[in-house]
């Protein structure tokens, strides 16, 4: 998959259950318009999601299961339930929430990363952080790549937008860390999209800002209010 | 329908056949991912898409039948057939090419819209124009409200932008007749509805760039290009 997306577009196509547009079918043709756009890749949540994604387009999908649990607030793919999940959705990569914070019934990250590896070999892993030690704790732990999903998403980094500063976040990880950085969150404008290629970002991740039409349209009338 | 626009977001939700997205029902989920994002109005093609939309949200609708003519490039509410249609969708508003082109078999427009008065007195009338003439014509002829619909999208007009020369023929149109005037048509980017909205429209419709997902991606993958 990381062949595919080098210099490219992905196009998250997600809609939980209390979006508008929750819908298997729906994320299908999300998928296809983004193909026909020009995406390289798609990340997707749910099994079914991404089963219904690869009947409709012939594009690498980076697989994440999101759901919660009551122990603790990782919730991308915080347990071995959704790594089998995942590997029987036939998705290319799997990407995982790779923050320090404590995931459901303790389970230790490096022993999530060994279950998937041990399991399925060729399967690609994409670790998402939300600060500069993860991204370096997460080369240590032998993921493909590194993507800044969470930056702005944890207690720690709450507040946060991975454009702050010019992306100065993005440039720090850049600088420490010697796997694919794929830029995520928060790229909402083609502009920002460009900027962070620019600054070196191997691939950028760009979700809400096509797929979700709730969110762009908040971000009109929020204009005029 | 005027009431509930005026100062307000309209979403146009549209996916023609040939679209990736085409199907009445995601363009019902679209408007409702609209209504939740706070559109005031949906402006939408077809009787099929138009009563699933109805069904979804309770948002008043603008309706549009696009047909291809052999002998016309109106293609935007041309003749007869596609009122009577829309009379039947229930849609609060009918819009119309309001060009000063010719129509299928040579209808005139003041005919059409005597039509639709004489059927239907209480549904509203929204004159698509792409000339400052046609604006002015489109008020002589009775028309509820005027859009910029299709400015850029005729042999006169083509390749103008709306937003070309900051709102220009916006302006000129605003300064020039007394009804409503809805800014349509290129309206990309929340800072341009923004701006469209201070110069006095009435109201605007933006579309693509909140409803057409393979259209926002090709403008990320374009920067790159």
């Amino acid at each position: 998959m990381l062949e595919n997306i080098k210099g490219n577009l992905i196009v998250s196509c997600q809609a939980l259950p209390d979006e508008p547009l929750h819908s298997s079918f729906i994320m299908s043709k999300m998928a296809l318009a983004a193909l026909e756009g020009g995406a390289k890749g798609i990340r997707a949540n749910s099994k079914e999601d991404i089963i219904e994604i690869k009947k409709e387009v012939d594009l690498p999908v980076v697989g994440i299961v999101k759901r919660d649990y009551e122990d603790s607030s990782v919730f991308i793919t915080a347990t071995y339930k959704e790594i089998d999940e995942l590997m029987e959705s036939d998705c290319e990569m799997i990407a995982m929430d790779a923050t320090n914070r404590k995931r459901p019934n303790n389970i230790e990250l490096a022993e999530l990363v060994s279950y998937t590896r041990e399991k399925n070999s060729t399967i690609q892993l994409m670790a998402d952080i939300a600060t500069l030690d993860e991204a370096v704790q997460a080369e240590q732990l032998g993921f493909d790549c590194i993507s800044t999903t969470l930056h702005g998403y944890t207690e720690i980094t709450k507040g946060k937008k991975l454009y702050h500063d010019d992306f100065k976040f993005l440039k720090d990880v850049l600088e420490n860390v010697n796997i694919p950085i794929i830029a995520e969150g928060n790229v909402i404008t083609p502009e920002m999209y460009k900027r962070c290629m620019e600054l070196g970002a191997y691939s950028s991740v760009v979700g809400g800002a096509i797929t979700r039409p709730k969110e762009i349209t908040k971000r009109f009338v929020g204009m005029m209010e």
